[in-house]
């Protein structure tokens, strides 16, 4: 054999086991690998291929966040026919989260085919963005109603629990005011600060136990700023 | 001509009216006009269908909103091939701002057709709303790629000045530094304050002409709190 051919089998066979890696991932054959191999390419492996431009992951990741956020909106939509706006909005945000995205990537192995030299220095949110990515790479290769198709059916329904989803983050206050009651404590929740930007009311809310404060929270939204400061004062009181 | 014939007559042209209204503005023949007048209806004028549940264009909008908003990255993702993430989003957060969007839907003549008892009492962004809702509207009636046509050559194409966007509201800093250095004076940008909230860094950058502060911006991107501080600076000194 002689070193070119070797050259070239080796590398045909990292083609071909990323190629079959991703066919199991994603439950199809990847159309144009060219895509997909660049929504797995983290900037700290990318090549300079014209004028300062990288061939990194991250345009890509901009493509599919937006791409999954629409069909997760419209999932919710149709799931939620009698749920307000700003219950779609919530769930929304809780199910394209950052933290929410990475376990997904995890889960579904899509963290062990980034490519960077060192996956450690490549910053938590290596994951999540490489499963963006992927989404959009899903989308220039084969359209909206493909990647629609393949979001609702094989990362929602196997991967993201709803209902779930639906129950947690949200009840702290409630929780804590639960708590409170059966321990005969008082709970107050005071709006502490109000800043203005960018002509949004930024509030700073806190929450105090028998008077004695516990946790604050910032927010665009009041009843989030309520909800972060009671979930920091749940996991200070290990309720 | 007996009541009840007088009454449906005019419940029937109202009905064409807006039918007719609606074709001209969006240039195809709207198919479930009850999603149609949905979208149009403001929440002041929206009634109670089901235990509290309303029907004004809310959830519409919400919907619409995240159709809009990947249409508008793909189309920013094709237009400019070589251009990086950080300006593909800061090109669509301007495409798809409020004001942006109140203008447009005043533009096409959405205004007009929006249900509610008053519309001075319905908020500045009752048009933008509107518009968002309508979009959410066509994407139920026609699908994904028939309201990615719609928006890119029926709305970006015509009112939307994508490299007019590109070159506005971003250049207050190198104006003021051009100022600057025509009236000799000296501008410095300096980081005052970065906090840290629900885990990314909110800085508050200060903008100094011969050492004295001109503005302050807040933004979780320092380059863009420079542009806001640039900015406000700028019509200070009415550069």
């Amino acid at each position: 054999m002689n070193p070119f051919s070797f050259f070239f089998n080796s590398f045909l066979s990292t083609e071909k086991t990323v190629f079959r890696s991703l066919y199991n991932i994603l439950g199809f054959p990847p159309g144009n690998m060219r895509l997909y191999k660049m929504a797995l390419r983290h900037k700290s492996a990318a090549i300079e291929v014209r004028n300062g431009f990288k061939n990194s992951n991250e345009r890509l990741e901009y493509l599919g966040d937006a791409i999954f956020g629409s069909v997760v909106a419209e999932y919710l939509f149709k799931k939620f026919p009698y749920k307000e706006e700003g219950f779609l909005t919530e769930m929304r945000s809780k199910m394209v989260s950052r933290e929410s995205l990475n376990k997904l990537a995890q889960k579904i192995g899509v963290d062990k085919l980034i490519e960077t030299p060192d996956i450690n220095a490549a910053g938590k949110s290596v994951y999540g963005n490489a499963f963006e990515a992927l989404i959009g790479a899903i989308y220039l290769d084969k359209g909206y109603n493909f990647t629609k198709r393949f979001i609702v059916n094989r990362i929602i329904k196997y991967h993201i629990d709803v209902d779930l989803l639906e129950n947690t983050d949200n009840n702290f206050k409630s929780k804590l005011i639960t708590w409170a009651q059966r321990e005969r404590k008082s709970v107050a929740f005071e709006m502490v600060d109000e800043e203005h930007l960018k002509g949004r009311k930024l509030m700073t809310v806190r929450v105090k136990i028998d008077g004695a404060e516990m946790a604050t929270a910032k927010d665009y939204n009041k009843r989030k700023a309520e909800q972060t400061a009671a979930e920091t004062a749940c996991k200070a009181l290990n309720i």
